[in-house]
């Protein structure tokens, strides 16, 4: 059964020390709010114009770093498609799976409600 | 005068021992093939059905990490929006600018040509 795949959102991780001034100078940057979301570690918004979305993550600690979401509209398939491409899953946060590629970056496999993908904005598999 | 700006770019920033391993996962990933640039250290193409691109970087060594670029028709006045709102330059390299946000976090300013960016596709500023 094929599935929907798409790179959707950059999530810039800042850590706790740093990370109200980073969302203070992205809100600027982008020139739009980005509102916290029900998981409170995160804020964002679809940037204007563009099929995507740009997000803040407050860490405990750690380096900042900024990493990408893949989304899916079928989760096991698409964990299993990237893991036969290389990745690892790391750990399942949530509703999703974070993972990580050859060269160690980590990034995350998001699911979205059926629907919502189709060939005209995402990547067909199988 | 006016000028625009938007974030346009999402670059995988890969050491030189794992940056074709990391390219191979990507293009998989994303289902494009990521074409070699000009500047011979990047590969990359506009994600299908989205008005963004993702690109690999050859780094010399170092850490693997990801950076954005933000997109402008105006260097300067963007580089100097940007400073205003407490990021700051770090080196100029070919056309561009490499600049630093409040948490230390890297991105590039790039400039597009005259024209290309407007109001349905970018952010004005003045």
């Amino acid at each position: 059964m094929a599935h929907f795949s798409r790179v959707y959102k950059i999530v810039i991780d800042a850590p706790a020390a740093d990370h109200d001034r980073e969302l203070s100078f992205w809100e600027s940057a982008v020139g739009q709010p980005l509102p916290q979301f029900d998981y409170l570690e995160y804020h964002g918004a679809a940037l204007h114009g563009q099929d995507f979305w740009l997000l803040t993550q407050r860490l405990g600690d750690g380096r900042a770093g900024v990493h990408l979401d893949i989304h899916t509209d079928d989760l096991p398939a698409e964990v299993g498609r990237l893991e036969r491409l290389g990745a690892q899953r790391v750990r399942r946060v949530h509703s999703w799976w974070v993972m990580r590629g050859p060269a160690g970056l980590v990034f995350c496999v998001i699911p979205d409600p059926p629907g919502t993908l189709h060939e005209g904005n995402a990547n067909r598999w199988g």
